[in-house]
This record gives C-alpha cells, structure tokens and sequence, in this order.
C-alpha cells in the first residue's frame, strides 16, 4: 500500500524552507495544547500552536468540563469534602487499571491541589456548591460532583469517598449555553493569547523533523493542501487527542469500539501517534477505552441491570462509564433495567441531567415471571435475580453487588424492562508513553530529543478503568509538564 | 533512563566486521523459526538461525503440540469429519475476535489443507484417531480433537463442528515420553538440517541493522556477552516468541497477565519486537492474551461453573481456554466448580489428559443453601442458580448458556465446590503488525524492506480469543511465507 502522505520522519538538511518557527511548536489547540501553551509561554518561550481545525477548542470545548482533581482541593474542602492525596491515589490505583502507572498517579494526586489552584489562577470558575444526584452530569452550574464512583462498591470501601469531579461554572444547560468544557477552554486561550502564544489553524500535521542526531527539531503539516514546515527550537509538543476515528487503528488496538466512536470529535484520527511510533516511540494501554452507557442513571439507580443472561453484573449507583464498560467489555454489550413502575415514576420526576436518556419501558408485566417469558430469557432466570434481589433489598442491603442502602428497594408490580442493549460508544485511552515530564519514550525507554506529548494521544491516567475528568484532567496537568519541558528543550 | 545495550537500529556503514553472514537470517529456531528457514532454504537461499538458548525448540517443543489445521485435512476427513475453508473461516472469526483479521484468516483457512500436507511431507506425523473426551489435550497420541470450543456454544449454531487440533503422533504422555510439540519440531529440524540451514545458538539479538535507504540488513546479537553483526543478504525473520516474560511490556500493553505468565518458555522477552518497533514498526492486538485455567474439564464439563456472585458465566463444556479468558478476563478471575459426589467421582474415573488438574473440594454440604453458606456467598446466590439450572437439565436442556445436552444432568446432595479463583496463566498474542507475506508492516502502512516476522512475536489469527493449536498453526504458516519471501529479498 502505498503511503499517500509520508508519515516516516523527515531529516531537517532536507527542508529547503521554514515557513513558521517559535520556540516551541504545539499541536492541537484543545485542553492539553492550550496548559502546554501556556506554560512554555510563561517559561519564557516563543509558541505557535497549530490546530486542524479552525478554532481552538478540541474536544474539550465539546465536553462535559470535568476535571479530575483532588487530594484536598479548596473546593472540596469548602464544600466539607476530606481528601488527601494517598486517598486519591488508593482510589485511582483501583479504578483506573489494571496496568495503572503508580508512579504517574502519584504524580498527579500529589500535584493536584496545586494544578486546581493553577486553573483557578488562569480564570476557570468553579463555583462552590456540590451535586449530590445519580448522573453522567450536573444539569446545573454546580462545582464538584462524584464522577468515577469514589461513593459506590467496591471503591468505597477500598478508599474514603470523595468527590473529584471539578466543573467550571457554566450557566442551566437547558437554556443551550456553552457547556463546562467551553468554559474551560475559554479562559485558558484568553490567558494563552496573553501571554503571546500565536495559532495558527487548518493546519494538518503530517510528520516530524528531525535533525542528524534523532532530536525533533520541526513538524511538517498541511495547510490547505499544500505541506508547510514548521520549526521548533526548542521542543514540539503533541496533543493532538485520541485515534477514536482512526478505524484500522481501532480495529487492530482497541477492536472493542469498531463501529462504536462516540464522546470525541472526528478529528481524533491517531495521526500523531503514528508520526512518533515512526520515531520508535513506545505505546501503551492501547486497548483501553472509555465506554459511555446510554441509561438514564437516576432510573438505572433505582432498578437492576442484568445482562443477556438475566444475570446482576454491576450495582447500579456507581458510576455510569463504570456501567458502560462492564456492560461493553465484560457483558457482551448486553443490558436490560428492570424496574417497576413506582420507582419509574420517581425517576423521571426527579431532576436529571439527561432527560435524553429516558426511554420508555420495551416490556411490561404484572410479575418477574411473566416479564422474563415476554423478553425470551430461560425460565426462571430473571425471576431468580429479582428474587435474591428482593430478598436482601427488603432488608436495605445488596450482598451481591453492594448497591448503597439506601437504593436497595424490592422491585414490585407492574415490573418493567428496558431495552439497553448495544447503548454504548466510547473514545480510546492509550497512546504515546510518556515521563511524568511528558517527553515521549523510545521503546528503549530513553525519552526522544525534543519531543513531548500530553493528553489523550498519550497513555495517562487510565490503564483500563476510567472516571469522568481524567483525559480533561491528565491532559490539562500532563499539558503543562510538557509546555514547560518542551521550553527547555 | 540508559539504554544498557542500544536497541535502535544501527546503520550499516558503521559496521566494521560482519562475523556471520548468509542470504536469510533467521531470529529464533522455535517454530516460525524452522519453518522460516526450511522455505527458504527450499527456495535457494543460505539460510542462518540465530538462537538465543542452547538448542532449537522454543516453546513449541514444550507445547502439546497442537497445530490448528481444518477446512478438510486428509486427517479431518478419514476420521468422518467435514470442514471446509469457508466453514472454518466462519468459526474462527466469531471466536478468536473480536477485531479479528478476515483478510488473514480467509488466507489460513484456504491454505490449511496444503500446510498440513507440508507438514507431513515435512516428516510430522499424525494418527488416524480421534479423541473425543473433554481435555486439555488427548492423554494418548490421537491425532485429532476439539481444541477451540467448535462443538459447544455458541459456535456449534455458527458453523459446522469440526475438530482441528491436530497432533503430532507421541508415546503415551503417561510414560514421560515427549509430546507432540516435540514431535513436530523435531522433523522438521531434521528437514532444515537436511536441507543445509546452519543454526548458532546462545545468540540473544539486541537490534537491526539498516542500510541508507532503511532497508534491514543484518542485525547485531549477543553471544556471550560479545556483540557479533550478522549480515542478512536478503532478509531477516523475526521468530522470537511473545512478550509474555517481559514485565514492562505486560504492564504497559497486556495487564491481565501481570504475575500471571505461563504455558511458554522464559526466553519469550519481547525484544524482537521492540527492535522492529524502533524501526517504526506497527503493532496490533497486543492486549490479546491466551489464558491457561487450571481446572479439570472431566470435572468442569460435569457441574457448574460460578463466578464470585454465584452465577454461572460460561458452558462448561467448551474449550478450557475458552473457559480461562472468561474467567479471568471478564469474571475477575473468580471462579469455583459446584458439583455433586457422583458427578466428582464419575468424573475422577474417567480417563483424563489433566491428572494433576484435579483437586479436592474445599465446601462440602447436603444442599446448595449450606454450601452457599459455607462459601460465604449471598443468601440465594447460589441456590438460585442451581435451581435454573436443574429445572433446565432434568429436561437435558441448557438455555442459560447452551452446555450440550448430553451434560445437562441435575446436581444432587451431597453437593461440592471447588475453589478455582486465580487459578490461570497465560501468554501474550500481539505482536508486530505483518502481511501475508510475513512482511513487517511499518506505521505507513507500507512493508519495512527485508524485514519479515512470523510467530508469538506477530500478532497472528487471535486478536482477543484463542484456539489451541493456532499459535503454532500461524507460526508455521506464516514462518514458510516468511521464508519464501525473505529469500526473494
């Protein structure tokens, strides 16, 4: 196959001419690239930044605006929240793996006190009340939310619960403005273009320059069609985002989401990453994913998931990318919730974050019995979850699965089953390997001269297990190390 | 960090003596490696293994020697059974994915009637017998037998049930004779020996060597302890094994088997791998992992499997390694065995390949509420699980999960468990990245001149799940491409 767009790289005695240079060369203008921008600005460097598309932004712009940050943020603890970084760490090491970079988590719980300070200091706004409600989001403006499980099993009991999920102010969502993710990104450009960091946009990186002694010195791209050469200085950072888009890389890295991107923007093709395995640079936890989970976590919460088996397989308060990946990589993709009709009511006369995600009911009967008949499950198999359900739920406990007490309700008549079935779509969480200083590694385990990456063209945080906020998060504090590095050179 | 011995691939013209050279060279003499070597030597070239122990074999010669062959061998069809290429192709897209690559199993299964041919022609011997036990592998030197789950659910609805573990005749096992992974590699060792390929062996490879145009022409080994530059005049095979005994590796690509490495040989360190990877090399599936249970499937096959919450998540009487990646990849390695004393007995009776699989019960009670108890298990997990099974199988059925017929029989008093949790190992099946050819694709998309790869160190027909026999079915397969391709240059 012929390669349409050379990707190997290219050696800098063969450029003939430099059309841009700055000091240091960012690609990608979303949340990683703007705190790299920042922060080699403020180490005293020239930057350009260079995104694909015509504004900055990213796929944060488009998010949620979560930020995973803890270990005693001045948020948390205004909000009467207890942390501490080895609380964090135990909670992360637990969820986000197995395979998690203990020493990247450690680097990041013990520095993220001081990276809210540092978001809070460049103009985000976090505004100081908590949102206590089953959800993927607050429908509010609210500040901290839990966002990965921290308050459900089995994390609350291998770590104290604690809220991490950090949202920059925004105003009701329902009235359609921007989002906590827009409101990230936009005081964090106003502070980039302060500090005299240029961009320059539509501009497609294609490969990386690199001079006698292996040291990326420069990036080609292509703007309107035509390849440019940009030199860097001093460093080029990556921070390009995920190869979500990228289908042959999904099918031979994360075969898990063919057909199922979602929660990105489509310009998350993997180039990037290419571009340094090119150079030898490592990869890793290249088939983790985030799963998102189309169910509606204030009905989810008051019924039970079961499987294609009829079969209990996650407690239903915990955290709904925690739903969406045990229901997507360890349950075929296959969910029911049954639910009876009181506890439907409820949860839709609740408020929720996503109404969007209320589905009417696909089979309802006046007993288990019946139901389990009308959806074509083995006799007596989803009976016998109801009843074990039942039995302990009477008594406000859940052995099975550790819902909290206070979900645990014994589902009555009419009893009810929605269809949630291949409701999943997810973005990639592997990538480049990187130093907790962001330089890229070389599969010799040395770092690659001049090049550095952040965000979720990298491996971060997540091994395997996600929480909300951890690619805005990881990117924006991994962002910052390789802005700083890349200006050092 | 320093790199202790340099992996990056060193150009040619820094070489000052080559001390071997030969048209092939050949990295590892397991059984891509042999099978490398005989095609090219058959095909003019001079051929030189480089083995990094002190004789051939690799892990194929500790293997029971499953070769995963069908679509209508000679051997499929004087035992009765019918297979056609189609038809395996059929299954084996639906087990060993998902992500699975068609275009190269489409090629294995058009040309596995032919390959098995090359094997006898080759000196491999197979008994016309089959063995239709539930097993790990024939106790006794049939030649034939199940090895991938074909004959149980859910691939017995998908395609037509054909045995394609193939065996190469041994002695009993019982008499300590060798197996069948040895009695493949030996003629063909033979055949390469006859056919004039020379072997060195205590060679560890430490890098690749590339000429201006970034073509590999040699690559550096260790032998003892002295670096030796062995020229390759028109190609080097990478046939070095998985990545399984690398720890770094294992943490950053393939995290289920961390502490869990088994069913292959130490040496299988994954250096080929990032010697090709510091060439811009593309990976694939290198989170897929064959995952070896411990349980004996005389036992398994005659009770019920249960997860940590007491349900049942696989049919028993499919392949054991079918068994293991669910129990370890999806079920948190927590498994246990219920099962009644005339089921245990039965079953300890019976001739088995797994004598050493069989362990005592840990629980024993008269009725499955007891041993729930006694287990520690949810009040009605268990016992609700045992009463849909044995509603189903007083009717010989299994709707839950399809366990055939003929092992669908009630469990009785006394009733026991058998605690199987933790109880798997298991070996990486990603690698680098090949054509049909056996050419090493580079991140382009396009082959990386005179570089070729078959084996553990490739990801071959598995992206996620397994069959016996399919590692030294490809690495056989796709070892002769490699041969016959490197020779041409």
């Amino acid at each position: 196959m012929a390669e349409a767009t050379p990707i190997r790289p290219q050696p800098a005695d063969t450029i003939e001419t430099w059309h841009y240079e700055a000091d240091v060369v960012v690609a990608g203008y979303g949340i990683a690239g703007v705190s790299a921008a920042i922060e080699a600005a403020r180490a005293g460097a020239d930057v350009l930044v260079l995104e694909r598309t015509s504004g900055w932004g990213g796929a944060a712009a488009l998010a949620g605006g979560f930020i995973y940050l803890g270990g005693g943020t001045p948020l948390q603890k205004a909000l009467g929240f207890e942390d501490s970084p080895a609380n964090m760490k135990a909670f992360m090491m637990a969820a986000l793996g197995p395979g998690a970079d203990e020493e990247k988590i450690t680097d990041y719980c013990d520095g993220s006190v001081e990276h809210y300070n540092w978001l809070v200091d460049n103009g985000v706004p976090f505004k100081e009340s908590f949102y206590g409600q089953p959800g993927w989001e607050t429908p509010f403006d609210d500040g901290l939310m839990y966002s990965g499980g921290e308050n459900a099993a089995p994390f609350n009991t291998i770590a104290t619960p604690a809220p991490r999920g950090h949202v920059p102010q925004m105003a009701d969502k329902r009235t359609g403005e921007k989002g906590g993710g827009y409101m990230l990104m936009k005081p964090l450009v106003e502070t980039a273009e302060e500090l005299g960091v240029r961009a320059e946009y539509d501009m497609r990186v294609q490969r990386l320059i690199v001079d006698a002694d292996g040291r990326v010195v420069g990036i080609i791209a292509k703007q309107y069609g035509k390849e440019i050469a940009v030199r860097a200085r001093t460093g080029v950072v990556l921070a390009t985002g995920s190869f979500a888009y990228n289908k042959e890389m999904v099918q031979n890295y994360a075969p898990r989401l063919i057909g199922k991107p979602g929660a990105s923007i489509e310009e998350h093709d993997g180039r990037a990453i290419r571009m340094a395995q090119a150079l030898g640079a490592d990869l890793a936890h290249m088939d983790a994913t985030e799963v998102a989970f189309f169910g509606d976590p204030q009905l989810m919460v008051r019924g039970i998931l079961v499987n294609g088996r009829g079969q209990r397989y996650v407690n239903e308060d915990t955290y709904p990318g925690r739903i969406g990946q045990e229901t997507l990589l360890r349950n075929e993709n296959q969910a029911y919730l049954i639910i009876d009709e009181a506890a439907y009511e409820e949860g839709c006369a609740g408020d929720s974050s996503t109404p969007f995600f209320r589905f009417q009911p696909k089979w309802v009967a006046e007993t288990a019995e019946e139901l389990e008949s009308e959806m074509g499950l083995p006799a007596g198999a989803l009976v016998s979850t109801v009843e074990v359900y039942n039995r302990h739920a009477e008594n406000g406990e859940d052995p099975v699965l550790g819902k909290k007490s206070e979900w645990c309700k014994p589902i009555g008549s009419p009893i009810a089953a929605l269809d949630l079935r291949n409701f999943t779509a997810g973005f990639t969480l592997g990538g480049l390997r990187t130093t907790l200083n962001s330089e890229v590694l070389h599969v010799s385990g040395e770092p690659i001269p001049g090049l550095f990456a952040a965000g979720r063209c990298t491996s971060g945080v997540c091994a395997g297990g996600y929480a909300s906020g951890t690619s805005l998060g990881d990117g924006s504090f991994y962002g910052r190390r390789a802005g700083v590095a890349a200006a050092k050179g």
